[in-house]
């Protein structure tokens, strides 16, 4: 292949500084080391972890960086010892890696393998601490181990899913991160049975896809929670069978959930990020066995808190990371079922744009109306 | 029997105001009503409930009451209706109830039964909502559905449990309360495997009991962390392996535990009832899996905290009552497993006094080498 070996030169969206508009810039991408994947990307959508960042919150977030983290693409080139992935592959970039080797991988506990998350967190590659991304000698660091707002990145081959290669990448590219945090988090971390009664709090991509969730595991009751109203009427398209605006009540949201249930929710799940609504989540489930499951993620330092007879009294309290989902075994298995229609993905995408429009896709993520918007990368 | 259908009087601690000696008294015990039980008490051990309750801390005691709730003694009448215990037999009265009919004990995934639970925390009766017990005609509280610091005592015949009458009163009366709660948090509500570490915080009767279910669930590591070094070597004899006291260290002790474990404990167990153990107990567990339980009362209105990526990193927290066992159906259980000397109590219990030296039983509590104190009754 022409490129194999060689940087590439290609358009990527640089973070130069927190809350500062992207930058279209030419990026140069070097080949990838041993152990190391260069992906052409070809579809992103964002997240609000990449916002989060860029908002300058996250108080390990590194500037100028390359974010992005929703994506599909096709391998261009493998570094030296990758065996599971060759060029042309089709394949989504995980945040999550899965070596299968370490403690972690090999506890079958956990999904969250420790194998190069001290690189991916310092924004650098395992073999060499160093970035791929540069602009003119300048190093770019790189973001959650993918970097997808480029036209190419380099990842470690430890968090690439090769997925089927009729699978659309611009719908796919959502199994990266919202679509199966929702998903797994009924699946795999709660593990919701039939007949269970289910409060979903914020109905963004990630509520819905544990309402979607919800019923395929064959909840009874579906109670979607967010301040927004204008949520309510896509949400029922994705199994919410009631929904509560806490904005309507005097009441602590707990309080009108466990009277609007007989004492309580069987599993509730917190979709924004937010700590009180943390604690009404949990508050607002069944005694003896109300399970809540905490996905959103809250801004650095914030805390949350309960009075202990709450989790004396029978409640448990647990949180999930990427849906509990191996990468690499599970983001395939995925695209199958999606291919089998057996999950939705085309009914969260709202919005389509370019590479260059990314500053306004960041605009939409406030809107009420959109949920994800997927960025074409190729022109 | 002489006694059946006629008021009983005898000797009874009372409790007349939160923090002054209790005083022993001639107490009126009315006959049980239906769905009751009238019980001779022969042996009764005091357990920090009692004192928490006894020291006006909890806003919800009332005064003036009888205290008591890890007891043994013999059926002395039953009330119209009931039909599985009769006079003569051997029980342990239990402060949790289990009706087998209520949405609790229903639903398969609690021991928190409902059905006595509103009379039981307003000290009285659910027949008539009065107390059985007086004194010249002024009534006096019930205390947790038993009241066992009485020579008799009226409870709900959902709450007694009906037990070998081979075996030593004075010995499994504390199967009322401390022992199970250790041991099934352990077996029901953690639900350790062989292999596990766990640790445990606080080294009384309750963290003992833990230890022992750890071990002979097949914990590799038991740590105890106790701030009274003394309770290392009693604590050898129930399993605990490794022994650390948060004084000997500046880190914090979640710290510790982290760098003792290689990444933190699988297990934890909080049995002091303090918010900031309760919090590191938490934190000191291996990300990924790592599970809480809280056992420890704490005191009211104080919560505990965290940030909420403890959890969205994989740790569990939880708590238990009663360990989870079901009381009626699992404390015979109990018993027999104690028969079969599969687990211990004898151990446990560190002073044997007389009713009339109850006050005294109170301030053995407080000094590091009690662990339960059994009270001879029928003197
Ligand atoms: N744990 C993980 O692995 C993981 C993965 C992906 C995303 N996340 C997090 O999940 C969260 C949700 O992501 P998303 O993309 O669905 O976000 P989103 O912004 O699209 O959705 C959030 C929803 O919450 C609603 N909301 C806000 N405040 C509310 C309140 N006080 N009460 C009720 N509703 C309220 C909003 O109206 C919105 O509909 C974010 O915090 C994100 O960072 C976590
Ligand atoms: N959840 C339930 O169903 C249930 C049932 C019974 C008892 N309890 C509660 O369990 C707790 C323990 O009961 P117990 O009878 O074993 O009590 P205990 O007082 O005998 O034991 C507590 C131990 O904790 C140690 N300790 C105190 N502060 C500490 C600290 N900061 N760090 C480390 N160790 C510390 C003490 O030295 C003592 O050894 C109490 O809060 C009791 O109310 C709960
Ligand atoms: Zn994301
Ligand atoms: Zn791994
Ligand atoms: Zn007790
Ligand atoms: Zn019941």
């Amino acid at each position: 292949m022409a490129t194999q070996g060689q940087v590439i030169t290609c358009k990527a969206a640089v973070a130069y500084e927190p809350n500062k508009p992207l930058v279209i810039e030419d990026v140069q991408v070097a080949p990838p080391q041993a152990g190391e994947v260069r992906i052409k990307i070809l579809f992103t959508a964002l997240c609000h972890t990449d916002a989060y960042t860029w908002s300058g919150k996250d108080p390990e977030g590194l500037f100028p960086c390359i974010l992005g983290h929703e994506a599909a693409g096709i391998v261009e080139s493998v570094g030296e010892g990758v065996t599971e992935v060759q060029p042309g592959d089709h394949v989504i970039p995980c945040y999550q890696a899965e070596c299968r080797e370490c403690k972690f991988c090999k506890s079958g506990k956990t999904n969250l393998c420790g194998k190069v998350r001290t690189a991916t967190g310092a924004g650098v590659m395992m073999n060499d601490r160093k970035s791929r991304f540069s602009i003119n000698g300048k190093p770019i660091y790189h973001f959650m181990g993918t970097s997808t707002f480029s036209q190419y990145t380099v990842v470690h081959d430890v968090s690439v899913a090769k997925i089927d290669p009729q699978a659309p990448l611009d719908k796919v590219c959502l199994l990266g991160c919202g679509v199966p945090t929702g998903l797994g988090a009924v699946w795999n971390t709660a593990k919701v049975e039939p007949g269970a009664i289910v409060a979903i709090f914020g109905l963004g991509t990630v509520g819905l896809a544990v309402a979607e969730g919800a019923k395929s595991a064959g909840a009874s009751r579906i109670i979607g929670v967010d301040i927004d109203s204008k949520k309510f009427d896509a949400a029922k398209n994705f199994g919410v069978t009631e929904f509560v605006n806490p904005k309507d009540y005097d009441k602590p949201i707990q309080q009108v959930l466990v009277d609007l249930t007989d004492g309580g929710v069987d599993y509730s799940f917190e979709c924004i990020g937010n700590v009180s609504v943390m604690r009404a989540a949990l508050e607002c489930c069944h005694k003896g066995w109300g399970t809540s499951v905490i996905i959103g993620v809250a801004a650095s330092g914030q805390e949350i808190s309960t009075r202990p007879f709450q989790l004396v009294t029978g409640r448990v309290w647990k949180g999930t990371a990427f849906g509990g989902f191996k990468s690499r075994s599970q983001v395939p298995w995925l695209v199958e079922k999606y291919m089998k229609k057996e999950i939705k993905i085309d009914e969260y995408i709202t919005h389509n744009l370019t590479l260059g429009d990314i500053n306004k896709a960041f605009d939409l993520m406030h809107e009420g109306g959109c949920l994800r918007c997927v960025l074409k990368m190729n022109e």
